[in-house]
């Protein structure tokens, strides 16, 4: 296993332990907003994540049960991995984290629409989480 | 400047590209919650930062306009770091990271204050951020 070192008895510093990285966030924002689930379509993403880094990130976060990973019942080749709920509880942070980004970012054409989810969220964050988690339960 | 390179359109790409790190936030967690402001101060905290690290992200943070630099009115010899709007609008983000890491982490016999903490949270987090606004204006 990824030895993770706890490095102080902070919540904050424990949640960066294993988050703090410019990547895992990006493999819980695949799986949550994109139901994405395989390892090709993570390194399809458009920040363009190595192999290697990807592969290491994924392995962190099954040993951590972030994530659980299985052999596709229908693509045999394939390993299928799926959001623990200790994965999905960090979709608040993810939701944070757009709204600050909504604040002070350019994004261009998606503007419009990134400030229309912000403004839905404002109105009531807790049905959007449950639209969420009720969207991923289809997959 | 240090390059910031934007990797794809996507707001929860952005804004790892600023804070996607094990130190970053805990230099608004110092600031935000611990209301320290000097470099000696965050060098201090427990979870032991290189002070070549903390040099590069202080200065990340000061030219992406998250905090401000100044001399230290009373201590010449000393910089004071400040957060900006852009750097106090993180304390959402932060709160999350608590909340997440309350759920999953140990923290021995800090464990009840953060229950607690997280509990007020939960109840009226509006009041709980302009609480933290608050008494970041005094200092």
């Amino acid at each position: 296993m990824r030895s993770i070192i706890k490095r102080s008895n902070c919540p904050i510093s424990y949640g960066l332990d294993f988050l703090g990285d410019k990547w895992i966030l990006l493999i819980f924002r695949d799986m949550i907003f994109e139901k994405k689930s395989y390892f090709k379509d993570f390194l399809g993403s458009a920040e363009g994540v190595a192999t290697n880094i990807l592969t290491s990130r994924l392995k962190m976060l099954v040993e951590h049960e972030f994530i659980t990973v299985e052999q596709d019942m229908n693509r045999k080749t394939m390993k299928k991995y799926r959001l623990t709920k200790k994965g999905k509880d960090l979709i608040p942070l993810l939701l944070e984290l757009m709204i600050w980004s909504s604040k002070y970012g350019d994004f261009g054409l998606e503007t419009v629409a990134l400030l229309n989810y912000v403004e839905s969220l404002n109105q009531n964050r807790s049905k959007v989480i449950q639209q969420i988690l009720a969207n991923l339960e289809d997959n």
